[in-house]
């Protein structure tokens, strides 16, 4: 298909399937469930947010890295006062995301076929190490991918071990993804190509720096087999 | 070193650094917390091991998991009557236990440095990917290892992908470990060898079925290089 690209890497989360909309759904519930109990004006939403920054480090990525900071921020925001019943729906929420089946981005299983058929492609996800195995074994899209790799942090170093693990010369790998932060900039500063499909909403940690970077942006991944065409 | 093999693999938690006697103090301080909430004569220690086995499918290994079975277990057991402020301290004892510093058991590197300077070594963990990979990066002991491997589950699945992928031959291939279910039966179901190298507690849901398989079993890591040498 393509001349320029040997491999073609994929982000997982919104870019093959939905999973930053089953967060959202899970921090409005969080500030339904802690706002009867937080003092007036705290803004319950930015709290959480906050919250989530200081234990990323810690806590990594992911579904339960979200549960303890929700478990936390609610005792916090509520000075202790919400009632443990409703801690413990933060479990729930954290087991219902887990057991979650996947939910397919549009025409994902079609666009896959068409660019495995020319190229070989690799999976390269962060987070829970078993919610995105779960994920990639129960999408029906494994067969697909050559390698799958789920990794701590999206970063130049993450992605230059895969590569040489891989015998994946840079210049001749592209990446597809969301995320510019962790998709994009650090292929780019390894000498790889790379394409942003953006998904409708962006969590704030995942906001990238200014950048000076140019970049193709696709507005659907059905656009990448004429994309890799074109090159 | 040793003819027999050419690389030999390493557990992680228990085998090169102290991990289950972290959860048992963690454990103990549930029961302490808890107690005061529970019904008379309910099994407090029993109860969340009994959680912690419920949520092993959706929530997997590691210290996050156990975290949010406390959670879980703490409001259960007290029937909602344990203040949120309890379940708070429970997410704390969760960093705590991600951010301390790796406790070595005795004589490792020196064991390791010899093994190594004979014979390749990889290390095969499961659990959280964050904390695996937080006490690998500073145990001062990943120079040793050409490969790391941080699993879901060590099943004889997994061994066969990793020893495949790495172009490693089952049968010179010897797997040393503290946990008979995830360390040694797996990898002799391979037609691999393996060394048990038992910690002195084993968490409830790591203990193995019953087997017939004949193994070696050594007192400590130290034995170890005079047993390679003897093959």
């Amino acid at each position: 298909m393509t001349a320029e690209f040997d491999v073609i890497g994929f982000d997982a989360d919104d870019t093959l399937w939905h999973s930053e909309d089953g967060f959202r759904v899970n921090e409005e519930r969080f500030v339904e469930l802690i706002t009867p109990y937080a003092p007036a004006g705290v803004a319950v939403k930015a709290a959480l947010t906050a919250t989530e920054q200081k234990n990323l480090a810690a806590f990594g990525y992911g579904v339960k890295s979200f549960g303890l900071s929700m478990v936390e921020a609610a005792v916090t925001i509520s000075g202790g006062r919400v009632p443990s019943t409703v801690v413990a729906e933060m479990v729930e929420m954290v087991r219902t995301q887990l057991e979650e089946p996947v939910r397919l981005l549009d025409h994902v299983p079609e666009v896959l076929a068409e660019v495995a058929a020319t190229n070989r492609l690799i999976l390269i996800t962060k987070g829970d190490l078993i919610h995105q195995t779960h994920k990639v074994t129960t999408s029906g899209l494994a067969h697909h991918f050559d390698h799958v790799e789920i990794v701590l942090e999206k970063d130049a170093e993450t992605y230059a071990g895969i590569l040489s693990r891989l015998g994946i010369e840079p210049s001749r790998f592209c990446m597809v993804g969301n995320s510019v932060r962790s998709d994009i900039l650090p292929v780019l500063a390894l000498g790889g190509s790379a394409v942003h499909v953006p998904y409708p909403i962006l969590w704030d940690l995942e906001q990238a720096d200014e950048h000076d970077e140019h970049f193709a942006e696709l507005a659907s991944l059905t656009d990448l087999p004429a994309w890799l065409n074109s090159r």
